[in-house]
């Protein structure tokens, strides 16, 4: 099987390292940085340049959001013809809109896929060959995608050694995706902006670091993947919100079976939660 | 030296271990439940059970806020004249201003201290010898406590192995803990709660987790500190609320350059935070 990966960041890169790692198929890379390619090659993560997709039996687009839609449409003829393209996004909805029905129009079928890691770096100087070991590889077919696509696709994930292939639909995939990661950001951000941070006197709890480490984000990236899953993340917005009143209330009031019972309530979701992700 | 420390649960137990590791002092335990005496002599962590306080030229009274404050009062004239009596809450100007006064009386010098560290967990079967090696040892003096108490309770830190004393004042303790750790504990019970935490597919992003891990709490515990510390922990509820807002509205107007700056501000705090906890 042939590869091609257009965009050799942090993303595409370590994907790249993945595929070399654990498979025998050849990997062209495409990258405007002529210097990536040099490290790529290097570090034998590509077989060779591409300069422009046409021979890759799946395609891998290693862009954000708005870029990747950009590519997709601008080189749609190029793509080899009944072969398989796929991004890595963060959202799926807004980037499936709008690249499957381009794409398939030159006979090209698009599927959204999200591989589920990151590291607070980008580029493709940090990628890695184990970065995707315990991480889970979320396809989100349509209802127009051929069923043998998401079987290639899955088996694909696994021979590259994702933890597991996860089917779902690019609509449910942003629900789960606006709380599980991108509330998570909206938060974070949040709690690091209290003027008592200021007043740290070198004493800081572990649930303090916690709750900030993703506040330490790229503010290009997430901006684009917020504004593209508005709905799904201003309804967890408004949730956490509403919950954050309910505790102020009982405290406020000196409520404390209310207070007892909202934070019960809450250790006994965590507990539920962790049962369920063993 | 002699110490004599009241309840050995997880924290006051691992104050005995630490004592017994790391100097030749002496320690006396009091605990109303027999089985706990029995463990912490078989693990050398007291070296005999007491029945009252009177011995120790410090006294370390392990147990929670409330219950604190109840038996101070109720054996304020047993604690040895001229001794030193320390708890070990996480609210400190409550305390403070409970037992201070009653124990002045009695020629009994209180100081309010935090150590700070915790586990998921409680009883003296969860304490370790090497809980605080990492902590801070927080001392709140107040204008009635003497210079060479502090002095004298600095030097016990370092001496059973805390990483670092920080002297502060009760009110600023509380401000500061309400931000750094109770405000956690609300955001994080609160994240839980989504309706759209009943969806995961299976998929969770690693942020995910450090948003909610604390919420796996002891409601009993936070209850009670919350509600002793009830202004500034709504002050820092309110805070994290309108900021939230501020993140909601940009979104939600699809106002790019505004959510861009926001996450922006996010990102440097958090950066800025990092530098100083160096």
């Amino acid at each position: 099987m042939k590869i091609t990966t257009v965009g050799l960041g942090l993303i595409g890169g370590s994907l790249c390292k993945h595929i070399k790692k654990h498979t025998d198929y050849t990997v062209g890379g495409i990258d405007i940085n002529p210097e990536t390619i040099k490290m790529a090659l290097s570090q034998n993560a590509i077989d060779y340049e591409e300069k422009e997709p046409g021979s890759g039996d799946i395609t891998i687009i290693g862009l954000f959001p708005d870029k990747c839609i950009e590519y997709c449409t601008e080189n749609a003829a190029k793509f080899k013809k009944d072969s398989i393209v796929i991004d890595v996004c963060g959202v799926k909805k807004a980037v499936v809109d709008a690249v499957e029905p381009v794409l398939a129009a030159h006979d090209v079928t698009f599927v959204g896929v999200h591989p589920m890691a990151g590291r607070e770096f980008s580029g493709f100087e940090y990628s890695l060959d184990n970065m995707f070991d315990n991480a889970s590889f979320i396809i989100t077919p349509t209802k127009n995608t051929p069923r043998e696509v998401v079987n290639l696709l899955e088996d694909f994930a696994y021979a590259i050694n994702f933890k597991k292939a996860v089917i779902t639909t690019p609509e449910e995939h942003d629900r789960i995706i606006a709380y599980t990661s991108q509330l998570a950001h909206i938060v974070s951000s949040s709690y690091i902006k209290s003027p008592t941070e200021e007043l740290q006197l070198g004493f800081s709890a572990g649930s303090f670091q916690d709750l900030t480490r993703v506040a330490k984000l790229n503010e290009d990236m997430w901006t684009t993947l917020f504004l593209m899953n508005k709905d799904s993340l201003c309804f967890e917005i408004d949730q956490i919100i509403e919950r954050l009143g309910e505790y102020r209330r009982a405290i406020d009031s000196g409520d404390a079976p209310y207070l007892h019972d909202l934070l019960k309530a809450g250790r006994i979701r965590k507990e539920d939660s962790l049962k369920k992700n063993l």
